[in-house]
């Protein structure tokens, strides 16, 4: 028996076909979004805005799992009747305007070239004036919707952007029946639901962007919707009134998507999930294991017993019960750019081909911590834990006339190792225990040099994911579940996901200059992030000079 | 009639030879050093080390000379026995290691090899810790000593390298018979003297960089020299009692000179100057007038009649009578990297040719200002003026994914232009009057983006020194008055110094982003600069972005 992984990312989606009984991947395919720029609209004229065409993802979706079961067939045994389900996760919050009939306005021919009609990618950041009154608003009149996301509310969620829809293209707004999250907008169309109220909605989405609890009923109230806009209130009937964990189907596959995609009609389809969250799973999450999704950004996701209480921890993206595993409150945190950062000093600043990561990995790699005399900020594209800011920029701190491309490269490693720190100790500061760090993504597996930057930093081991396809496996694996393969997520999790044999143990001579730094780094990030606002900072660069 | 002035820089010497009626320039040379990287000699585990060979002096002045006097032959009329003088202008402090003939020790075998036994060239920052030294414990026991420069004595000074030496090399330090400033040494070889004591030192070398004034005995007195270390206060026997403004001659040209150089013997030799104080007359320097000489770093220099007071005034680098013209306090202030932080950026950095600064250029130059969201501090050779500590570094505050290559490139303009303003602005709030700016170098002459920043940052017209040589034309002056060829200096000045006829004017837009620029610049100076030591630099990035 198989089950199938579909994973959305930033500028591709991947299908992946996983054996049931050990997690054994018998084929896998990736597929680019053709629209755009490597698959994102962009607007030369504010770096904020980031869209994607609907239509990409149904392209998408069809060619990679055609290709992934072609793939799969080379394997002595696989037949694709033989997959009994499928799951879907994306990145998020994603939300898509749709008809009444839950068709993307985007697909009309009205609206195609409408960047506003479009998906609003999770990294799109031109609502952070919403974001920051929802903020405002919330904390005056509904304390508790913030509560959980670190009080506060940020530009990469569902109601800044729809709000920011409203503001600025008021006539999307109107034409839009409905908005859906990507991760759940992929699974309604593989079920044929046709009424955007009627989809079936993870609580993943819901929970972490969309201020979902059942504390309180469902998503936000209308009145205090109406604080934003009248309008937003009057969608909220339009929206839906339940979400669901990962017990739910979120539909069975069409006769019609069954046939286009090869894979037998009826199947269950499991409920959406970000890709982090089935990743987080895909990895092997559990109470004590921090997953880190470690990509053009990164995620951080860690679970909880329902059982327990969950204080409020400042500055985390959600906690959500259910949102990664049924039974567990899921935990979520992450750095805004990462894999972005090293990109953009190399590629766009020194202009260098993607083969010039490499060469300065190599320069710098032998160095010891603190021998450049540099530190940085990694906020490059904002700070998401614990900061929260979408408007913080990057930093680099300790130039002198002999400072080389490669060691700021290698700061720019560092600072992100640094803000990895703060999420890790932000999480401990509030109770929640973390053991084992389990690595994902394309960085963690061919970046040797930052994995034990990361391990010195931090203080902890870190392990890398079995697989590289974690997001996709963790969508197989809640499929698995669903259709009675493993009993449970836990059985499910043991019998399919793996470790790597190699593991970045921290080194104490590297800890004990790092502690000193990671020192250095909070007081400038402190400072410039607004916790201290009487900081002295005259002593940080004798004190980085007398480190090298 | 005609006079030679030779100005020895950091990288090569040039000499020029100047009419005494109209300061034409008949003929010209440079002649690089030939050791070392660029000239200099550098130690690759101490990037603060920058030593000269003396023999490179010798080696380019015998060369430079010959050359400018066979381009001067060129012209109608020019004679070389028509020279009636000449003067020399240098680094500094640049201080030698001389025997008791005024040999310096790296002409001896036994030390040629040793980097602490050569001129200890004006920007070697190795002796940060003695400086610092100095400064405390002439707080403590002679505080008039640092009065008049900024109440802090620096790395770069006479003082401070020789102790370093006494520290690091005693050997060396035990065969130096006298110390001698590179400004005082080449006129005192011109003019045969071979007892070190019996050199005629020139007050602005002295004043700026010994701690010499008449307000007290000369040099600092032996007791005083004992605190540091008591070979110091023997050494101060051997140095020289008495020091003198360009009213004085260096010495009369030996025959053995005038022949190798091609020059009539016994005529005047100028007392020797530093470069820009040389260059600051040879830019019209006068009361009201700054002159700036901007180059791999920038130098600032102004005067104020000796008949007035002139208070202390914090962070400048001296206020010396007679260190520019005779009559007038010299007062001069600097940045410790200008054009070398451009260079920096370009050439190692983003490992580019000398020709990327020109496109960078391009494309940054009809940006608006603030248009980057970057803001830098110009510290990468750590600050001389207004904080006066070579232990600070470059910072760069602002990057997104999105910041150029070229963004950075003009931010490291504006840094240095702020770190210009805030020199003025110095000398303003102590009541030294500043109406014009007159700039020299090869920066001022090549890069009008940079005179427009400047001018747009400061609020001040930025004019252009007719000569491109205006410290050589300097020292040509100083030799033409000494001759007798004018009566007095501003009489010398008005025939023999002009202005290039272009002009940048500030430009209100302009001024108005780059004063709110200006103040965030202060911000984050101040508190990296140990200025304000309770600092809110919360709203930084954020304002930034709004000027964006």
């Amino acid at each position: 028996m198989y089950t199938l992984g579909i994973d959305y990312g930033t500028n591709s989606v991947r299908a992946l076909v996983v054996r049931c009984a050990d997690g054994a991947e018998l084929g896998s395919s990736t597929v680019n979004y053709p629209s755009g720029s490597q698959g994102i609209l962009l607007d030369p004229r504010d770096h904020h805005l980031a869209r994607q065409h609907p239509a990409d993802y149904l392209f998408g979706l069809e060619k990679s799992v055609r290709l992934a079961l072609a793939a799969a067939k080379k394997t002595r045994g696989f037949d694709a009747k033989k997959v009994i389900g499928l799951g879907v996760d994306t990145t998020g919050s994603s939300p898509i305007p749709v008809d009444a009939h839950n068709v993307p306005l985007a697909s009309s021919k009205k609206w195609a070239k409408n960047l506003h009609a479009q998906c609003w990618l999770w990294k799109d950041h031109t609502s952070w004036r919403e974001a920051a009154e929802i903020t405002q608003l919330a904390a005056q009149h509904r304390p508790q919707f913030i509560a959980k996301c670190g009080n506060t509310y940020s530009s990469e969620w569902f109601w800044s952007k729809l709000w920011h829809c409203r503001t600025v293209a008021p006539k999307v707004f109107a034409a839009a029946h409905s908005w859906v999250e990507l991760c759940d907008w992929v699974p309604s169309v593989l079920a044929g639901i046709t009424d955007p109220t009627q989809i079936k909605r993870g609580i993943c989405a819901a929970g972490h962007k969309s201020l979902y609890s059942d504390d309180w009923a469902g998503l936000p109230d209308k009145e205090f919707l109406a604080l934003l806009d009248p309008a937003l209130a009057e969608l909220r009937d339009r929206l839906y009134t339940k979400a669901y964990d990962a017990t739910e189907s979120a539909g069975a596959l069409t006769a019609e998507w069954a046939k286009k995609l090869g894979l037998p009609a009826g199947i269950p389809i499991a409920i959406g999930e970000f890709d982090v969250h089935y990743g987080a799973i895909g990895c092997g999450v559990a109470e004590g294991t921090l997953v880190k999704v470690i990509g053009t950004s990164t995620c951080d996701c860690g679970v909880v017993s329902a059982s327990k209480s969950v204080p409020d921890i400042p500055g985390i993206c959600g906690i959500v019960p259910g949102a990664i595993l049924p039974g567990f409150y899921g935990l979520e945190a992450g750095q805004s750019a990462v894999g972005d950062i090293f990109k953009w000093w190399v590629e766009l600043v020194c202009e260098g081909n993607a083969a010039r990561h490499a060469r300065l990995t190599q320069e710098v790699a032998k160095r010891k911590p603190g021998a450049s005399g540099l530190l940085a900020l990694d906020w490059q594209n904002g700070n998401r834990t614990i900061l929260v800011d979408p408007l913080l920029t990057g930093v680099i701190i300790g130039c002198t006339l002999h400072t080389t491309q490669a060691e700021i490269y290698r700061a720019l490693i560092e600072a992100t190792a640094f803000g990895a720190r703060a999420i890790i100790e932000r999480f401990k500061e509030y109770g929640v225990p973390i053991d084992r760090v389990v690595c994902a993504g394309g960085i963690a597996e061919k970046n040797p040099l930052l994995m034990q930057i990361y391990a010195d930093v931090t203080g902890c081991t870190m392990l890398v994911s079995g697989s590289s396809q974690a997001c996709a496996l963790g969508s197989a694996i809640s499929a698995a579940v669903l259709a009675g393969a493993h009993p449970d997520f836990p059985t499910a999790q043991r019998k399919m996901t793996s470790l790597k044999k190699v593991a970045f143990k921290p080194k104490p001579d590297a800890q004990k200059i790092y502690n000193q730094l990671y020192a250095l780094y909070r007081q400038v990030h402190d400072s410039f992030g607004g916790l201290n606002k009487s900081a002295d900072l005259s002593r940080v660069m004798k004190d980085l000079l007398a480190l090298k």
